[in-house]
């Protein structure tokens, strides 16, 4: 079938012609679609039978545009073969972490999948200080998972360069190349900034040294084949409820470095903790809700280092230091050292990736939900100020990053006197 | 054609039914071949015009086999297709600095290419103190060209992942990562050393801070896809003479990075420096040889730097950072401190590469001719030990090198009082 982009109609027509839907809907059940797709690429039908809402899927189709700049960015629709490839890999690596997929179609750039109805975009929960018991389990395992058994510590040189080479995703990498690493910090024309703020943007644009550490974060971005990252795994990008939580999107997946993954988790986390300076006036609900938050990122990091030493210690298959490699007296002491620095290395990275993320949130092509549904300018300024603030410490202070604690202290610091009105 | 190997019979019939050879050869030409592959992986016929002996052409085809270790080491012909790819490439960059391809056959895994009669492979000139007053000029312009020009400082990241995708070369990249930097610091039936030097290369297998190193820089050797690099630029891959010098045998070209290529040069002078200890007896004569070397060393280096730095200032239309991310007060000299600290890197680099390079060649599957020449094994012995002290100081001091002289200072103080027979 030619491409074409579906609507509320053809999208019936078309789950109907797709034998493979019949373990989901039967082939008699009246079916409804509505559109909800508030992305900035995609099309993003539910489908449902109407006698029996259980039964459903959702179809999310690529346009040949990027929504958010109107009609004139245009994507190649190939980023749908990256999305259904790289959900494919992860049911298979890590199973239950992402919707289930049943159908797939090249040309007509969809994916059909798993319907999660009883699980929300994180953000939104976040924003009104839900807590999610499980989530640190989930996420440190979906990301040991998905970084781990897709990089050198544990495939063949020959098995990881095969999946880098059907992982090479030129168009959606280099949009993050632009809007994370590049324009916020130069003139450009799509960047968008709360005007009082005008001082400290013009101040990042200006800061050289800032400037040269992020431009050795774009380096490593673009250069650092290290796992398949899924490249946009912000808190819009994981839906959840108290017993499950789902990676959705990850139409950017690419080789790259395994540290933009968790930066990308612990910062969305850190700025929903900043946004709660205008969300949550009472005090003793805030400074719970906010510590909740600290002491999720601390769990967050030092969980996925315990699961992430301890799989390689038990799985190390993969050829990049292959374990007879460390067969001699001391040798067990070595290899232990060696995941230390390896785990330490990441650390300091995920700072890095995390500290760029806070500043393009802050000053390029789109915010986030947390800090724009801060209506009052003012009142959104504190927050956005607090960001710019630690994420130009954590870029420029990675190095000196030893543990969790380093880099959550920064966020103590900047916060301690903050002024809300 | 389906593939068989050639021998000097059917290469002649074979060229005689190329429609393309008849640039090179008149249609009623008497050809004749000779087989002179002394490589490991490949058949190298030379085609001479009996008539007229400057009519001539090289065909190189791939076996299917690693040669070195008999016929059991099974390795796919497709190099030959990264061989004469990364040949045209080079062709288009760094014209007159490689061969001139006049003909390729994907199915026979053959390359047919410029016969080079008045040049000979670096390796034996340089153990017979030949000079090449062109050679730092002519190898700093093959690395620049080569490297500079498929990065991501020059290429957009779509040109640049379209060219990575094409050099994804997983059979040959585990070649290297195997017997550079893994199987000679363990146990494995291919390695071979001098006898002399048992206790040497047990400490180096049980030095776990070596050891470390190394798995770092293996780790960058597998991840950091900087360029489109040769990856077995040692001085057997060059062939020159005085006027002229050419870049052989590419396949196992690949995007990795920059600094292992540069690497390799440095590493082979040092190791024929050490080598004249035993083949030069004339004191006089061998410490004007190797102060030549010394020289040629820091020369190549700097006029690299210098090179590198000037065509990324002068071209810089890549997008890691473009031109106008500089754009703001004192932004020149931020660009120009981001080109300084860009090429500190590459020499820290070039020093952990080169370094593991030494070391290779003393414990690992193939030694190179420099040091295999010497007959007496206690002579041999001299210069093997002092690469082994120089490789190991390389890798663990990389991070200290602020000047191509610290890398030139650890050979200096390493040969100070070398007791030679």
């Amino acid at each position: 079938m030619a491409y074409q982009p579906l609507d509320v109609h053809s999208v019936i027509d078309y789950i109907k012609n797709r034998p493979s839907m019949e373990q989901i809907f039967p082939k008699e059940a009246l079916l409804s679609a509505k559109e909800v797709g508030d992305g900035n690429l995609n099309l993003v039908f539910i489908i449902q039978n109407q006698n029996n809402p259980q039964q459903a899927a959702v179809l999310k189709q690529a346009l040949p545009y990027l929504r958010v700049a109107g009609d004139s960015w245009p994507l190649t629709r190939e980023r749908m073969r990256f999305e259904t490839q790289a959900l494919l890999k992860y049911n298979e690596l890590a199973p239950g972490l992402v919707p289930l997929v049943y159908d797939s179609d090249d040309e007509m750039s969809l994916v059909i999948m798993e319907y999660l109805g009883r699980h929300e975009i994180m953000r939104k929960p976040l924003v009104a200080r839900k807590r999610f018991p499980k989530f640190v389990d989930h996420i440190t395992t979906f990301l040991v998972n998905s970084l781990f058994y897709t990089s050198d510590l544990y495939l063949t040189g020959l098995e990881k360069k095969e999946l880098q080479k059907q992982f090479i995703n030129p168009h959606l990498c280099k949009i993050q190349e632009d809007f994370v690493y590049t324009n916020p910090y130069m003139e450009s024309p799509e960047n968008k900034w709360n005007p009082l703020l005008d001082r400290e943007v013009q101040a990042v644009r200006a800061n050289a040294t800032l400037k040269l550490a992020i431009a050795e974060m774009k380096e490593a971005y673009m250069t650092h084949a290290e796992a398949l990252i899924h490249s946009d795994l912000h808190t819009g990008s994981i839906m959840l409820n108290e017993e499950e939580t789902k990676v959705i999107d990850p139409e950017f997946g690419f080789y790259g470095p395994m540290a933009y993954d968790i930066g990308a988790i612990l910062q969305n986390l850190i700025l929903n903790y900043l946004s709660h300076f205008a969300h949550t006036h009472d005090r003793t609900e805030r400074e719970s809700y906010q510590a909740y938050l600290l002491e999720m990122v601390r769990d967050i990091w030092n969980e996925f280092a315990r699961k992430f030493d301890q799989t390689w210690a038990e799985n190390n298959r993969g050829e990049l230091v292959p374990a007879k490699y460390w067969d001699f007296p001391g040798g067990a002491d070595a290899f232990a050292e060696y995941r230390h620095r390896y785990l330490l290395r990441l650390l300091q990275e995920t700072t890095g990736h995390g500290g760029t993320k806070f500043l393009r949130r802050m000053m390029g092509i789109v915010t986030v939900w947390d800090i724009s549904s801060i209506a009052d300018p003012h009142q959104r300024a504190i927050a956005e100020r607090l960001a710019i603030r630690i994420g130009a410490r954590w870029v420029l202070e990675r190095r000196q990053v030893n543990s969790i604690d380093d880099l959550i202290g920064i966020v103590r610091e900047e916060t301690e006197d903050v002024q809300v009105y």
